[in-house]
């Protein structure tokens, strides 16, 4: 019987126990050498010989200019009045931009300050071929003159090893002599997943059934860090076969990634296999996402062939390549760790963390004027989206209880500053027009990053200072009128522009043919029917709130009120999983799932923008999007939507 | 008869007048799609479509941990005090993390919060496969359970098109629904080198051949930037061959660098050749380096295919593709353009520059504290070891006549800031014992940037607060002191620690065999004897006029007095080539170019750090190394070097 718990240990620890096992096996160093000839595909391979000119460049005293050798002590007292006069062969000769120094001559004059003579005195007709030439300036040794040299010495330090080769790189090499280079053998990484409920992206899908993209996210790492890697067949949960793969891998590998089964279920069987085929060095690392990891190594014949136990899920899987395959490859090739950009900038919303953890926080990082924010992004470890979004790690060190709202934190970025000064933060309500208008504005170097806090969330993130924008759809039960109520209460003091981004129709997803025949809200106190709510503070949330009030129907009566989903897609999932009969929501998301929808109500869904803002190059092209058609036909073929508003100023 | 003279057509409107041929020959887009399967070799490439969740992620509620199903509400009441039994199989079942939930059941109990019983009440040998589970506390709805979607739901947008796939994307696709992505066809691009004077990199050298390497380094630029590259072979100067490699290329690429030629020489073919293929749009551009660029379409039977001449010096080829086949490639792959980090930095000194051109000025940066500094490299176009060098590119745009010291530049960064943060700036004398330095420090994720301006230019870098040490070998000839006068006389203000790097020998370089008989200093005076000497302010020069003094040799009659060389490999070169008969400078680069070498003098060589420097975890690992046996050895084994003294603080 497997053991249930996991061990907790620290992840310094956890590196040691590797690193110093990789040592004793003699993989600490460089894995081998490939000598290339030169050439455009050994861009991005690491140097593994320090590169001295083996000559010099240029190799010979070069013409740098099209025009005439000389002796530059001939040249002596030409003057614009008295000119001198060179006859061709013995005093002069033309070089083209290249040619070699006649070994008599130490400067070139270039041959538009030359008047070339023919046999007669007259312009010569062929200017590179004249019987003479007339100078009318003198000229100083060496001028136009490449030296020998004068780009590169022979012996002189031209790379230093493990430098990561560039374009340019290949052509120095190639001039300080160079037509094969060393450079390090590309260590190979064996991706193994396993798992009776895999199956190929493309397969049809039956419910349990895991679309494994772990090998192929581990192999791009790989690949991108360096590495090379064979993806394995998905493996099922047998004991056997899974060590035998092991044991072939093993082979003709130098390191083996042995993807899910690192935990401690009743099919996870990595870590006896691990013990089995060598020796565990790790089962359970105390780090979030990740914690299951398994760290090892493989007896071979000749030499020992680590292991790593990635765990399933797929952002620990991703992070747990960063954290310990990432660090191997690069001693494996020679060259430095590859070292993110750090930002300090300040969390958006309190964050709890375990203090026995090392939490890796995956945020989405954007410019509020000269302050730079971290929005803390979903921590769950099966969010692959959340890595897609992410614009770096915020690592919450072992020891730190967790992040207060404002906290200073260091951002590995995984983006160019430059990107993050192009990213527009739009806090608030979620709607997917906002989706839209991020495909659109990728052509416009803007990138948008939204998070969906609600409409009411996104009044308190522009009273915090905290987004470029909000997406509001607060009514306004007395006044009948969207969100300028909502914005006089709460965030008078800032200049704010109000502009409609879209009209929608909001009304109830159920499920195809309506079975349980709901007619509208006054329906949702039927006992036999279940619900599915929005969040507090979301504008539809108001919205239902507002309509129970009107027909007397008390939020108690209602089956599900309780139970909140973020987004209108996440409630229109809830209906089409059956777990709820109905929702309200928008028409589109109602489609995307292919759910029956009534319509009940239009409502303005606006932007608001502090005028700051509003007038800044970073959102121009934003609004410009507004006005522009194509962007509007898109908008419109979605169901519910109506473009007619669109761009108008409320306030 | 070609044209001497080139246009000097700005650089705008070169690129707009491109622009408009390949908007109306309909290739101002994306060229094509290829639809590929999903896996590790997708990274990199653009998306050519939008990914819209074609299925939820999970597609299914699964269990998130491994545990046991259950309905919440039979868990109420469940107390410490009152355990709640639930009968397997009826009221509970095992799950594995990600198995499907039961349509019966609403929430997950983690197997470590249940108690598994036996038959017979006992604890359950498999926990399992228990006949029922104890639970003491009470499970709230969807506990435990990753419902679906929860990281995508169906038609919400993953990622955008015109996006460069990362690893974690790849993931993102597959659990999106998706086994093949469109992305944009590789733009193909054939590389045509020109030049009867051209060799390959290996081949025997003669005075005027050029090792041809801008093909290499052009093909590489191009596949960094998402396209394909064919090499040509080297075709000479000949008309009708590249006439016919120009027609034969443009069949079956989508544009076509022609390099070299492109200038107005006696051979230079290309302007016409384009002429008589099709439309020459451009003939010189108002560029610094990269004039003699040309710009013009090839006329197909389907389709006209761009062309652009590429100028023969290295780093006007590299340059002009960054100006004008990025942006190209761009267009085609649908991706936003290649945007270069910008960082403000301070000119070290004047640049003068041309106001009818955009000068590209390759500078080094490095951070002086918090300040940043760019220091100009070398301008000549044939130097590639100032890209290689180079840590980013100012733009001193037409208009403007140059910059003066200190004045703010943008620097478009080669390198991320964080290396830059890890550069260590060494202005001073050049020793190759830095080169060294460089290649030990590279590994401890240190840079050195060594730009050589001779001993008192390192003294006067220090004064300007613009190094973080100076190399010095300044000699007092009335202390017979090394550099320590020189300081109090120049920096006394500057808390300074003066640590020796290394013992030197100077003499005289001549050619093998010292055909003219030199026996030492007093000799240069001799009429027969040409002499080439080193810049003002350099150490050896000092050092020189110091033993002329003694000797009574006055600098007006030693021949080449006046021929300055900046470094001892530059002098050493003059010699091998012929130019000059000796040179002072140290054993190891007489021993570089093959020269023989009369030792004359033992001097002391020292790095000058200011002590804020000194004290810096920047210049730690530098510190460090000077007390390495590695690092000595290596030194050691270098002619005419002395480590005896290294690391000793002077001061």
């Amino acid at each position: 019987m497997s053991k249930i718990y996991l061990d907790d240990i620290p992840l310094k620890e956890a590196r040691n126990r590797l690193e110093e096992k990789i040592k004793a096996a003699g993989l600490g160093r460089i894995l081998g050498i490939d000598r290339l000839s030169l050439d455009e595909n050994l861009v991005g391979r690491i140097l593994a010989e320090t590169l001295w000119a083996k000559i010099s460049s240029p190799h010979y005293h070069a013409s740098a200019m099209d025009g005439f050798a000389v002796k530059s002590g001939q040249t002596h007292g030409a003057l614009e009045t008295a000119p001198i006069t060179l006859n061709y062969g013995d005093d002069t000769f033309y070089l083209d931009t290249g040619d070699p120094l006649p070994e008599w001559a130490d400067a070139v004059i270039p041959i538009e300050n030359v008047e070339p003579v023919g046999a007669h005195g007259e312009t010569a007709s062929d200017p590179r071929q004249p019987n003479a030439i007339q100078i009318r300036a003198a000229v100083s040794p060496w001028a136009h003159v490449r030296e020998m040299g004068e780009d590169m010495v022979a012996t002189q330090l031209v790379l230093p090893h493990g430098h990561k080769l560039k374009p340019v790189d290949l052509g120095a090499a190639a001039g300080a002599g160079y037509d094969t280079l060393e450079v390090a053998r590309r260590p190979r990484v064996a991706v193994i997943p396993t798992g009776t409920e895999l199956v190929y992206p493309g397969d049809p899908l039956q419910a349990g059934d895991i679309i494994e993209y772990n090998s192929i996210v581990l192999a791009a790492q790989v690949k991108e860090w360096g590495g090379q890697a064979t993806r394995f067949e998905n493996t099922p949960d047998d004991y056997q076969r899974i060590k035998s793969e092991v044991e072939k891998a093993a082979k003709d590998h130098d390191l083996v990634l042995l993807v899910a089964g690192s935990s401690a279920g009743s099919e996870d069987y990595s870590a006896r296999i691990v013990e089995e085929c060598g020796e565990l060095l790790v089962h359970g690392v105390a780090v979030r996402p990740g914690h299951p990891v398994i760290l090892g190594m493989v007896k071979g014949e000749d030499t020992d062939t680590p292991i790593v136990g990635v765990p399933g899920y797929p952002v620990s899987a991703a992070l747990t390549a960063e954290i310990f395959v990432e660090p191997l490859l690069a001693k494996w090739l020679g060259r430095a760790r590859a070292q993110p950009e750090e930002l300090t900038a300040s969390i958006t919303r309190k964050v709890n963390s375990s203090a026995g953890d090392d939490e890796f926080l995956r945020v989405a990082v954007g410019y509020l004027g000269e302050k730079a924010l971290a929005a803390p992004l979903s921590r769950g470890s099966g969010v692959i989206t959340s890595l897609v979004r992410a614009d770096g790690l915020v690592v919450i060190p072992r020891g730190v209880q967790g992040l207060q709202a404002g906290d200073p934190v260091k951002v590995r970025l995984y983006r160019s500053r430059d990107q993050l000064e192009k990213t527009i933060f739009a806090i608030g309500s979620h709607d997917l027009t906002l989706d839209l208008l991020a495909q659109f504005l990728s052509v416009h170097q803007r990138r948008l990053t939204s998070v969906n806090v609600g409409s009411m969330g996104g009044i308190m993130a522009l009273k915090k200072g905290e987004t470029h924008l909000a997406g509001s759809h607060l009514l306004d039960p007395d006044s009948g009128e969207y969100n300028l109520t909502y914005i006089k209460q709460h965030i008078p003091e800032i200049p704010l522009r109000v502009v409609t981004l879209v009209g929608r129709t909001q009304g109830l997803f159920m499920a195809k043919g309506n079975p349980k025949s709901i007619q509208g809200l006054e329906d949702l106190n039927r006992q036999d029917l279940s619900f599915v709510n929005r969040q507090y503070g979301a504008g539809t949330r108001l919205l239902l709130d507002y309509h129970l009030g009107e027909l007397g129907i008390s939020s108690e009566s209602v089956n599900g009120y309780s139970h909140e989903e973020y987004t209108h897609l996440g409630a229109a999932a809830v209906v089409a999983s059956g777990r709820a009969d109905c929702a309200l929501g928008i028409e589109a998301a109602s489609y995307a799932l292919n759910l029956d929808f009534l319509p009940l109500f239009s409502e303005r869904y606006d932007l608001l923008i502090p005028e700051e803002y509003a007038q800044s190059d970073l959102l121009a092209p934003l609004l410009e999007l507004l006005e522009d058609q194509t962007f509007r036909k898109a908008v419109s073929e979605r169901p519910g939507y109506d473009v007619s508003q669109m761009g108008q100023v409320v306030k």
